[in-house]
């Protein structure tokens, strides 16, 4: 029976951090506290470790250290995405084991051969900001919780002289060629040890510090350092560096402490990770982790969640679309994350130090991904919070060598991921709603200065020629498409701070997409910088066709920022929908997805791709065509097929929450077609009620009348009581508070 | 003829950096400043670099970076140790070059096989902070001076088209299995680069920061990375990093800076360094070197070294007298080293951040040699300084992570090179001579933690035993000498304190030398934990008879704490004379010395080995015999046939000033022979007369009467008038202010 949410309701009930841990949503099953610097979550690992004792993984599948199908967990890191499809992170892995004494992780498919366990999914339990396991091996239960900056760690051991706590400062997430560039350990006392661990990664400079302490002094501790090169100094011989020695530091380190335990004994860990010193790390432990009480910090961090889902209370048919709709809202505030010290000190994109003085300083910006909806979905619900973000983003952009805003950027490093400079479109979508807390001007000018980068991606020729020569890209057509929705999203940022010349020069640019379309085909195609047309192409094909993670049927449809413009070019609304219908209709065949890592069967419906993001407005557009309601239909049948409640709840990647920002668009009833403008295009609602409590003390209500799976339809939305002419609202509709009420039918308004 | 040093002489003209710079001294020709952070100087290499154009090195003789014999040059680099016989440092190597860009340094026997150059002593010029020499390949004169947290360097060129400035962050002395670590840059404008480089040497964790300025804007630059393993994230690709990129990190960089140039066109190129970050680096230029006056700064830093120089006026024979004097005061004034920011700021050897709020942090402490005459030298005539570094030798233990003095330490790491705890001998000589600025009882509790730390090299078995078991250690007969001598020192600060308890068990400590004298033979000699003397023994060989660096002749003689117990011990005065002589004339057969490092021909006086430090007390124990005039004699001896005024100048490493303090106090006719005491041995002046300036305002004055070559013994020395009774003078004798007048004679007194 559907029920509202009520006041007074725990929704960490509806929260099941499972969702996506299997097959392609790449999510993790650990510890987190919303937007939290650490998410402390179980590493399953893979393939065998190499000869060295180094781990070697099918790092693709492991983007989150988890996959849900495995027998064996390895241990327990403190820093994970959520989501993504390329990866990094999985600092300070930490594992109990009980007997002999063994350093090498072992092999996934062997239990036994290493320090890792087996367990079953019957023991685990995993809630926000809280996780648990039996491990099988050790009789040990394992249990996970944590503050912003600390993971805190409950293990309660069997009987036995011989239990020992294993920190391995050498496992990585997504290592294929060897990440490791240092690490120093300290221990202080018989409970605390402090360090920093140096990767060279998808972050191609990155230090992280940390201190841990135990709850119980341990009897002995030591090291084995697992790096061929050995430090010069034969002095150190004299000392066994390797056991009960406080201090060492080496390329590929693991350490050990040992225990006596009783039955049942509990020894809870606690690991507080900064971005700047040891002492930061410490600080942080002082300030957030100062006891031993773990079942607090896990109250803690739960009524955290509590009040952040409490955002947005929904009345929904059953519990199984509340968990659909509070775990992707638990999905879509764990990034980005705060990334800086308790005092605001952080490390910036010039690897010097910085303080945050009026803001919180945020890292992990995917922003090809997330400027779709992620953005657009924390700038509505988490306006202070995604107010800080953008003032990371221009910390960024001032601290950069290059003067870009971020591409892809996660711990004072950008790994350039992606395409486009989609970071403008944040920031105009902001300014042009006006809950921009950050100076317009100075952004407007990081914007131009972006846009124009001598050095990134291709920005002098696309300047040259209106659009990126195929010889010069492998991605020329996709990456044009994407410099020209952003540079119209600058434009519209201009337009609003009444810079005329400006904003003419970016709706020039913004009309780019033209260029790479041809007629002769219908469809996007790569064109040389003589302006001769790729003569062998095929629209289907994601490979080598001159676009990113997507054919050129799905990328044809990518102007978001002149959706008429577009359907005319295509020769018209009849045309347009029938083309646009045979994208989810047609039968795509195997050869055309199984080469391209993000784009999976899980995630395809016919030809349209929404494991993936670049399609992710394109059920919208038919919002501007003559029949909206297939619109409807389609995202209800989105929603169904690429969502539910089981580890492979998620139809592909969740990409720092852009899928679950989707969702909860989507289930709302619209969603922000073109970043960049205030207007959302008006979809189908699948709750029965929502309510939106908006930072600025307004609330803002969705009424829906009728919904059902079989009342996806649309009869009419009436805003504060006025029916819609258009299917079309604004932002300021919403922060202004009021109501937005659904009729629903199961016939199509034609 | 013998002429005073004048106030307003320049004492740089009798500095030649080049002394010990051929062969065993280890010296470096380059530019530095008193104590100078910086030590700017050309670096020769020596064997042809690898496959993956990494260097090779012939490590030892290659402890300075540069062999006089050397044809070729390959780079100015940073940093450099004065004298030592293990090595590290080497930072930031940058070569001038014009014509095609060569990126790998080429073999060191084969010119233009890479950047290296050509280059002869004729053009070569090189004084204190001043190095110049012309780069035959390139036809560039290349001058070097420094500040002391800047290196500059001048490079005229021929006229050009295709000149280039390489800056190589991967070259390193002493580098036989691999250094690097990481390595960062940035291009800050078109004449300004900072960074780090991060090494794991004989410093296990090592970072410097760099901030770099040319005077003339480059027109191009790049990078090499010679690392097999490249970053992840191949949407680096996208651009090209390797060109015109403002940024770069990687395991092994060398980058370049293209220029035009006119005939004779000068680039002047300042290098700060920082432990802490390359903003204080850019600080440290803006403060010591913020102009482009090359000239200027090369004044200050010769008028730097002149002032200091003349704290010690001398009267000599003849220039060569004063160049090996001025010159050992130089050598005596290198190391340690400042090691801070300008704002006081340092790394300290917990690698965590420090401020220095009320002292300099100096580094570089090799005291296994220091503690003998360098660090007493520096409190007599550097007495601030002196302090300065014992507070740094007090935050290291602090900062330790086993709470232990430094042993030999160099930036924010200790090495663990050699034996003993001598940082406690260098605390309580200050305690006890009365010069101590720091806390005096806080000293003492550092010197008996030290002295009973647990980890350390088998201090528990020494407290245990009361020496050290042979089957502990390979050196267990020298480390045992060499605690009981420590001990001494520390009972001797105790005394000083009022502390008789502790007094009373250090006197005991100090008799420990007793447990390894073997009296069936006259030596010290190894002893199981048992209580047996080693079987097979020869007291001659230097290698795995239970000795470091030395063989049993020598360090029996290693007592400087109870020389009159040991004569007592080794069979009364007659017997002890007759063995002392016998150290100086018998006749060692080269197999006893051809394998030890630090022991070369060079360096041997018989089986006496000045080249090294264990016996550099030895000739003073004659003042404690009935015959103090063959020490005289053996003295001067000394003087002439270990220090001349060649590149080959030095019968052995300098090590870190050791072997000049020595020239220095002998030259003056007396020398601390036992550290921990105030006591001075009178020896045989060389110089004919020597003014000192004490930094407490007083002048003490030697005079000596009739010194020559010839008239080595000392006839009478009078101490303010009045006739000394014995050899030997005390340290407030000197810091009183007075006069001590010798009568030398061509006839020992006997």
């Amino acid at each position: 029976m559907a029920t509202f949410v009520q006041a007074q309701d725990n929704l960490v009930q509806y929260v099941k951090p499972i969702i996506g841990t299997a097959r392609m949503g790449h999510t993790f099953p650990g510890a987190t506290v919303p937007f939290g610097s650490v998410q402390l979550s179980p590493e399953t690992d893979t393939l065998p470790h190499d000869v060295n004792g180094k781990y070697v993984k099918e790092v693709y599948e492991y983007c989150a250290g988890y996959q849900y199908d495995d027998k064996t967990i390895v241990g327990f890191a403190h820093t994970h995405f959520n989501g993504v499809g390329h990866s990094d992170l999985g600092d300070f892995l930490v594992m109990p084991t009980v007997g002999t004494l063994k350093l090498n992780p072992g092999e996934k498919t062997k239990p036994r051969s290493g320090f890792r366990s087996s367990f079953s999914h019957a023991t685990e339990v995993s809630e926000a900001d809280y996780y648990k396991v039996h491990l099988d091996d050790y009789n040990v239960d394992a249990e996970l919780t944590s503050t912003s900056r600390v993971g805190v760690h409950r293990y309660t051991f069997p009987q036995s002289s011989d239990a020992h706590i294993i920190l391995d400062m050498m496992y990585n997430i997504y290592d294929y060629q060897g990440k490791d560039v240092w690490t120093y350990m300290r221990v202080l006392d018989d409970s605390t040890i402090v360090g920093y661990r140096q990767t060279n990664g998808w972050a191609r400079n990155r230090t992280v510090y940390f201190a841990m302490k135990f709850s119980k002094p341990f009897k002995n501790y030591g090291y084995k350092n697992f790096s061929k090169n050995e430090p010069y100094g034969g002095f150190w011989r004299r000392f066994n560096i390797n056991h009960n020695f406080p201090e060492m530091s080496g390329h590929d380190l693991r350490a050990y402490f040992d225990f006596d335990t009783k039955n049942k004994e509990s020894i809870v860990v606690k690991m507080a990770i900064s971005p700047v010193s040891y002492d930061g790390a410490l600080e942080n432990m002082k300030a957030e982790a100062p006891g031993w009480d773990f079942d607090a910090i896990k109250k803690d961090g739960q009524a955290a969640w509590n009040k952040e889902l409490h955002k947005i209370e929904i009345k929904a048919a059953n519990d199984s679309e509340k968990v659909n709709f509070y775990t992707a809202m638990y999905h879509s505030f764990i990034n980005p994350t705060e990334y800086m010290d308790r005092d605001g000190q952080y490390k910036g994109n010039d690897q010097a130090i910085h303080k945050a003085n009026d803001f919180t300083n945020y890292t992990t910006f995917s922003l090809w991904d997330t400027y779709r909806a992620q953005h657009p979905f924390l700038d509505l619900i988490q306006t202070h919070r995604a107010n800080d973000m953008m003032k990371s983003m221009l910390a960024h952009y001032d601290q950069s060598s290059i003067k870009m805003l971020p591409v892809w950027s996660h711990y004072a490093n950008d790994n350039w991921c992606m395409t486009g400079y989609h970071a403008v479109t944040v920031l105009s979508d902001a300014v042009v709603k006006g809950i921009n807390t950050f100076d317009a001007e100075e952004a407007l000018a990081a914007c131009i200065t972006t846009s124009n980068n001598p050095y990134y991606d291709n920005i002098p020729a696309y300047k040259k020629y209106g659009y990126i020569p195929d010889e010069n890209s492998g991605t020329s057509v996709s990456t044009t498409l994407e410099y020209a929705f952003d540079d119209w999203s600058i434009a519209q940022m201009a337009k609003k701070l009444g810079k005329d010349s400006i904003y003419q020069t970016y709706m020039k640019r913004a009309m780019n997409y033209k260029n790479v379309y041809d007629p002769s085909i219908g469809f996007m195609r790569p064109k040389s910088a003589a302006g001769v047309f790729r003569a062998k192409f095929d629209p289907l094909e994601t490979d080598g066709e001159g676009f990113i993670e997507g054919n050129s049927w799905n990328f044809s449809f990518y102007v978001p920022q002149d959706p008429m413009a577009l359907i005319q070019m295509m020769g018209g609304d009849k045309k347009f929908v029938a083309h646009l219908d045979s994208l989810f209709t047609m039968e795509l065949p195997d050869k055309y997805f199984e080469h391209t890592e993000d784009i999976s069967k899980d995630g395809l419906i016919g030809n349209y791709v929404h494991g993936n993001e670049p399609s992710h407005h394109v059920p919208y557009l038919y919002d501007y065509t003559s029949q909206p309601w297939k619109g409807q239909a389609r995202i209800r049948m989105i929603l169904k097929s690429q969502y539910h409640n089981g580890s492979a709840g998620l139809g592909g990647n969740d990409d720092t929450g852009q899928m679950s920002a989707w969702y909860i668009f989507s289930s709302l009833g619209f969603y922000p077609i073109a970043p960049g403008s205030d207007v959302y295009a008006i979809g189908s609602p699948a709750i029965d009620n929502a309510v939106l409590h908006l930072e600025n003390g307004k609330i803002f209500e969705i009424k829906v009348k009728n919904q059902s799976d079989q009342n996806v339809y649309v009869k009419s939305v009436k805003l504060n009581g006025k029916l819609l002419s258009k299917y079309f609202i604004h932002h300021g509709d919403i922060t202004n508070g009021g109501v937005l009420e659904f009729e629903m039918s199961d016939k199509p308004k034609k």
